[in-house]
């Protein structure tokens, strides 16, 4: 694995403080899984009478790990749950060997916490097609026990132990007023190549004390995750590994939420969206090699659906990300990626903006535009592309980061 | 424009000799749309009698010497043609002004040559959303008409003047005999960057003494591209200028071919679809920044269809082509890259071979193979990755280039 001591440009200036969440503990370990001298085991115990709501990638070559939990994700519990992860080895493309693995470690793990191995989600992230070594993960589970016991992990130390190329851990927290009641949301993601939507290429861990039912989380879960981490992406590759779980304690202090019309839904809803956008933007600012964070705003399309596609169209075209890498204000790779989306679009109904320039309408360069207006905002490192198509009213809002010299050199050496 | 003074390592060693085609004459001028000391423009003339056919972008952003070729390229005409290319400036996204220009061209090449406006056809290629300098390629018109009947620029001359960020150019030849008369096809083609289908990004023109009707040598094109320049991709984004034109002077001596069932259709059909997949592969070899050439074959697919999806979802994958940048035999990324593909393929049907070395089959690592063996092979310049997956009879190949850090090199700074 190629070392990226470097931490992205565009990373925040500090982990966040991350409230404990009532219910919820974290251990790290030391495995040795691939990395020396680093954790790359992260587990967390959820108290009995935790929800717990999931989505996960929507590859075709999807991993054991996620294989397993969407199997589980369904099944209602009071028993409470935990979540293993390890990284450095993806578990994925690993025949029956890969299944045993997963049985292996949600069996230990379900017996040393006391729990039903249906309980145990798990998920691994790293290298495709190399055996995981299992057992490396299960003779830590007596310490990773104890340090349950102890609370002496908070999320930062989760967050840096899931991390694989990230060159920062992700963390973010919201609170919502539920009735009068306060609940707090908290979680963390890694994630920084093999990013493209279905669902967006990352795992995600997410917790919150509020009291919900499994099936109502689920909807809200989502609903949001189709605004927040699938429409992010890096490099239009999409991981066999993708997970994002949330879990909730209902240790608040308020009658369970179990019908999606409760209108305590949609404050809470707006404070989980809120999270998972912010992850969902750490994510694409850890891009690989990342310099600018890009945001595409699509307005005017022929609905929702297509006006995801062109921002997808543009976000993924390698010569709109190798311009912004450039400060390049080149729209006229915006108007090419427009043209090969597959949505329709017509040339002289566009409208492109750089933030509130105005650059091309009509078909043409608008007049009041000037290259040098151009350049100076591309020196930005966040870049807002808008482009309006015309035609009705879908719109589409999608982030990803510049292509640079650092993702070939990340990409080029990955197993090296 | 970048400075790129390094011939691709993938080139041919040289340019071939081309046959000469009766009725075609050649001309180049410099002038100046955007490059100094160098020719830009480059005329064909096709004596009375040939037949056109010619394909094009499906950009629904096109530029407007397509939209105008393809407007009259099913027009019939005993007349002659005449071919105006010029490189620097697409003239794309260019408004009215840009029809205006493409007519001021055709109008005025029209008039020098004595042909009809609708027999001359033009292309672009350049930079996207500037004003093309049109009067600067009229004012070499005489020079240009002079130098036709000079007959002094061959095909090589011809394929230089279109270059744009091409390292070299790229011709072909094939002969075929039809019936006891034996044939010539030769054309020239260029393109490096925004290379992907619908159709295959990039400027070809092909030129035959065949006599055949325009009816029956469009639908040959159209069958061919499919499996050639269709079949191409450097960076999965598309021009808004693709341009295929193959004219046919009919000056061999031969009965024209009227009908698709006649059966010198097949040699004439296998010869021409010689030359477009040797210029097909040259613009893959001359992709921008490649040091390898990346042939995918599937077969076991699901139709041709899906075959072809999987194909570009692995070609278009920057995963895996920096992993070919890096020689690593990083497999797991062609699992990943079927996985995104959106068709149908299951994890433990799948079989991968790098050329003939099998990799992976039964959902896991092949017993046979060894990572030495994969590391060796990628060491290749031409790299061959087959994967079969185990469902039907549909198969595709196409053809890629490795991602590099000469790729961002070219395009951080296409336009300063």
């Amino acid at each position: 694995m190629a070392k990226i001591t470097k931490v992205s440009p565009l990373a925040p200036a500090q982990f966040p403080n991350l409230p404990a969440i009532d219910g919820v503990r974290f251990a790290t370990a030391q495995a040795g899984v691939r990395y020396a001298g680093r954790t790359d085991v992260m587990l967390a115990h959820l108290a009995p009478g935790s929800t717990m709501a999931g989505v996960f990638t929507r590859s075709t070559t999807r991993s054991a790990a996620v294989e397993d939990c969407a199997a589980k994700i369904g099944l209602e519990s009071d028993a409470g749950a935990a979540i293993l992860v390890n990284s450095g080895n993806a578990n994925a493309f690993t025949g029956q060997r890969g299944f045993d693995a997963v049985m292996e470690i949600a069996k230990a793990t379900a017996a040393r916490l006391g729990l039903p191995a249906e309980r145990v989600f798990t998920s691994s992230t790293g290298v495709i097609g190399e055996p995981l070594a299992w057992d490396r993960i299960t003779a830590k589970l007596d310490d990773l026990s104890t340090a349950l016991d102890q609370a002496d992990a908070g999320m930062e130390a989760a967050a840096r132990a899931i991390m694989t190329t990230d060159t920062f851990p992700k963390g973010a927290t919201a609170t919502a007023d539920l009735d009068g009641t306060e609940v707090t949301i908290a979680g963390f993601a890694k994630g920084s190549g093999m990013i493209a939507p279905d669902m967006a290429t990352m795992l995600s861990y997410i917790f919150t004390d509020t009291a919900i039912t499994r099936d109502v989380l689920q909807q809200i879960l989502w609903l949001e995750n189709a605004k927040t981490f699938n429409c992010i992406t890096v490099d239009s590759d999409t991981s066999t590994s993708d997970t994002v779980l949330v879990g909730a304690t209902g240790r608040a202090d308020m009658a369970p939420i179990t019908e999606f019309t409760d209108p305590r839904v949609a404050p809470f809803r707006a404070a989980l969206a809120q999270v998972m956008h912010d992850l969902a933007l750490q994510i694409a600012r850890d891009g690989e090699g990342a310099t600018k964070l890009i945001e595409i705003q699509i307005t005017g399309a022929n609905g929702n659906g297509p006006a995801h596609r062109v921002a997808m169209a543009i976000a993924n075209s390698p010569l709109v990300k190798t311009a912004v890498a450039g400060e390049d204000p080149n729209w006229g790779r915006i108007v090419m990626a427009v043209g090969k989306s597959g949505e329709r679009a017509e040339r002289d109904r566009l409208t492109i903006w750089f933030g509130d320039i105005l650059v091309a309408e009509n078909g043409w360069v608008a007049p009041s535009y000037s290259e040098e207006s151009g350049a100076a905002y591309m020196k930005k490192d966040h870049i807002t592309i808008r482009v309006d198509l015309g035609l009705d009213n879908g719109t589409a809002t999608v982030w990803t980061c510049d292509l640079t010299h650092g993702y070939i050199e990340i990409n080029a050496d990955y197993r090296s």
